[in-house]
C-alpha cells in the first residue's frame, strides 16, 4: 500500500516583506505542509521586482534590481521553479504566502487598489488550479491576489480588519471576512481558504497559529 | 508578581543559504523562542558581505555587493540592530543560525578553516556572553564560529557528522560530537549548545525538530 504525497504549489513572491514573500509567513507555511507530508513545489515568477527596499530604513533603494525568481530562490534554498514551468495538473492545491511582494510582484495592487491586474503567470495558475476544484490558501495580504484573479466566483476573504484593503477586495467582486490572526476562515463552496498573518500579527507565534490551522483546513480539502 | 522575559540575542549573517543567514533555520529559532515567551534581540555586523550568490544557480553574482545588516533585516522584518550597538550584559543567552554567512561573514572559516578568525564584533559579544556564564546555542555550521572565538575552553561542539568540518573544530580546540538532525547536544561546562540542522536536515520538519529541542535545552540553562 502506498499513500500519496499530496503536491502542494507555494507561490512565492521575492524575499522580504516590503518588497518580496514575507520570509516568516512562507517558512512557516513551509513547514506546515512539510510537516503533514506535503510534496512541495515552489515557485515564482522570472521577473524584475517591483523595486528593492532597504529592509533597514524602509527606503527604496534607487537604481538597484533584483529579480523576483532568483531572490524567491533564497527562501526554497534553490529548490524553486520558474512559474511557467509548473503544470497546474500536478497540484492538489496552491498556497500564496503574503509580503508586499503578493501586492507588488504577484499583482499591481500595491498601486492600483481594485483595478489591480494579476501578473499572467500567477493569474494562469489560479484560474487553472481553481477550474480543476483544488483548493487554494492565501495568507495576509495575498487574498487581494485572489480577489484580482478571480473576483467573478465572489470569494471568501480575510485580511484581518483593514477597512481599505477590505474595501478594495469587495469591490474586486470578493468577500471579506473580519478574522483573528490566529483565525482563519474557510470558503467552502470555492475551497479557498485565508489566514490575516502579518496583517494583524505581532508576534512570529500568532502568525503561525493561524498558518497552521490555515493548513489543517487545506489538508481536509485537499482530503 | 511579575516574570521577567529572557532576553536571547540573535546574531544573523545575511539572508540566504549560500551567502548569509539559512533562513528557515533563523526563522524556526525565532519561532521556538518567541513561543517561549523570550523577548529576541536580533542583530548583525554592518558590514558587506563577503559576496553574493544567485540562490537559482550556484554562482557568484560579481561585481554586486550586500550589506549583512541590511540583508539580515528582511529575516527580522526591520526590527534589528548592529551588533555594536548591543550590551552583552543585557543578553540572557545568545543563538547563532547557521547559512553560509556563518563561515563567510561571522568568520572567515569557509576560506580559512581551522585558522579562521572571526569577525572582531562578533567575537566580543561571544566572548562576554559567555564570560558572564550565560548560555550560547549554534546551529548548523555556526558552531564552527564558537570554535574559533572559544576554543581555549574546549567547547563541546556538533556539526552533524562532516569529517572535514569536525577535524577543524578539533584543530581549533573544540570537541565534536556526532549528532542526528533532530538531536542536539548540551556542553553543560560551558553551558554550549548545538545542533546539526541543515548540515544533515534534508527536510525542513526534521531541521525544525532539532531546533525545537535545542531551544528547549537553551531555556533550561537560562533557568
Amino acid at each position: 500500500m502506498e499513500d500519496k504525497m499530496p503536491k502542494v504549489g507555494v507561490i512565492l513572491s521575492g524575499c522580504g516583506v516590503y518588497d518580496g514573500a514575507e520570509i516568516h509567513e512562507a517558512v512557516l507555511t513551509m513547514l506546515e505542509l512539510d510537516k503533514r507530508g506535503c510534496e512541495l513545489v515552489i515557485m515564482a515568477p522570472d521577473k524584475p521586482q517591483m523595486h528593492v527596499i532597504n529592509h533597514l530604513t524602509g527606503e527604496e533603494v534607487k537604481g538597484e534590481t533584483r529579480n523576483v525568481l532568483v531572490e524567491s530562490a533564497r527562501i526554497a534554498r534553490g529548490e524553486i521553479k520558474n512559474i511557467d514551468d509548473v503544470n497546474p495538473d500536478e497540484l492538489d492545491a496552491l498556497v500564496l504566502p503574503g509580503g508586499f511582494g503578493a501586492a507588488k510582484n504577484l499583482s499591481n495592487f500595491a498601486v492600483k487598489g481594485e483595478k489591480a491586474e494579476v501578473d499572467p503567470s500567477v493569474a494562469r495558475i489560479l484560474r487553472e488550479v481553481h477550474k480543476k476544484g483544488k483548493p487554494i490558501a492565501a495568507v495576509c495580504i495575498a487574498p487581494a491576489v485572489v480577489a484580482a484573479a478571480l473576483g467573478e466566483i465572489n470569494p471568501e476573504l480575510t485580511i484581518g480588519n483593514d477597512e481599505a484593503t477590505a474595501k478594495a477586495i469587495e469591490a474586486m467582486g470578493g468577500k471579506h471576512f473580519v478574522c483573528p490572526v490566529d483565525g482563519f476562515h474557510v470558503d467552502e463552496k470555492n475551497k479557498i481558504i485565508s489566514t490575516p498573518a502579518y496583517m494583524l500579527g505581532k508576534r512570529i507565534s500568532e502568525v503561525h497559529a493561524g498558518i497552521s490551522k490555515m493548513v489543517d483546513a487545506l489538508m481536509k480539502l485537499i482530503g
